[in-house]
């Protein structure tokens, strides 16, 4: 079991979604901001370094954007519907972009294809948990 | 000068939208999120903490979100629409709401009402940048 | 398998240091923060709040450090010697620090109990990493 | 007068070091992180990429490692002896390492030339507060 899952299973507060989906797009989130960090080193070490320059690009804001989004989410308390939400949009389309750039490369480069599928699965964690806080 | 400035001055591409908006976006982002670090510090060693419990979680999502902003805008390429758009657009909800909070305490804590003033600022200064990029 | 081993078994450069060494300390390290940042928000939540400060300002410190740990682990290369072993040092002591004051609220608070094994975990995974580099 | 000094000047606990270098410390690590950020942006865009690599990994950690700094040395209290001392000496070697790799394309690139200066001034504000921390 995830850390996300644990502490959100130890929470003071009863939460209005299902705890077993918050965790696992907080786990999702958790793990492309890895990948997207991870598959920029790895592309700064390859010899078509000119042809990755928009997918490191992509992967730095992916990374960023992950992160803050996985905090957010997980701090979550009924004050932020107006953050968290659009956040969730905007972190959705994100890694979209970044996973359509990685799947470019992703023949080529197996770190990228592992990037990519990590920024999918994230994209459908995100509009999962949006899913989830509308019928809450 | 702020570094933000020098660096936009020193970028190799041209910028569709004037550098000095895009400067003082990303230095209004960072002075936020520096403000709402702090804000959280200070708060946690208030007598009168559990009144400051939202206010904690609001400065600490508004700290996530401004530095993630700030790196993207940073970063800022033709490719990224998508993203530093939508992303500023949430940005300012969120120091909306983290100003809004932080105004309630304002005249009991001054460190709170320095807060609450460097999210405005950055309400707004996200505002410019959106409306800037839209006339681009 | 983790994000952080597949992106490293696809790395284009040899490491010195075992790629599953390496893979479970940046693992431990993004549980780690995870850990702490949630448990900030659970402590925020908690009646007996004014016993838990010095808790949330390492649970703090010590998420903020995890993070750039593991970014800087992940991007491990011969230039960062002077960098990478430092700093694992640094985030073990955090890591000491914080699950210290943990384990104190643990009988009370099953979310502190979690983050102090966190941070056991991580701690031990960064010295083990910097004994895997001294013989590398 | 910056919002890291504001900040500090409204804290409810009383520092032993000078607010004023505690200040000028934060706002150095924050500049160095923000110039880091924007070199690696630039150089991604410049002809000749592949010589910048090692400057734009080392500007990636040098970036991650100051935000981590600057965040914990906002939060500094009596309890994290342990920890913001070795912090703010890894962060001088890690600006120290991003200076000289940046130096040696100052006068290829501006960009560089600036990021230099921000990663001097950095390693200087970290050794000038560890020296106020001994005398307090």
């Amino acid at each position: 079991m995830s850390y996300a899952r644990q502490m959100l299973d130890s929470y003071p507060l009863t939460f209005k979604v299902d705890a077993s989906v918050v965790a696992a797009t907080i786990d999702a989130l958790k793990d492309c901001a890895q990948a997207c960090t991870a598959d920029v080193a790895d592309d700064l070490s390859e010899r078509d370094l000119t042809e990755l320059v928009k997918c490191i690009r992509l992967c730095l804001d992916c990374a960023d954007v992950c992160a803050a989004t996985a905090a957010v989410t997980t701090r979550q308390t009924e004050y932020d519907g107006n953050v968290t939400r659009p956040l969730l949009e905007v972190c959705a389309a994100t890694c979209k972009s970044c996973s359509d750039e990685c799947e470019r490369h992703a023949q080529m480069h197996e770190h990228c294809r592992v990037c990519a599928e990590a920024c999918r699965r994230c994209e459908r964690a995100c509009r999962e948990l949006m899913a989830a806080m509308k019928e809450a």
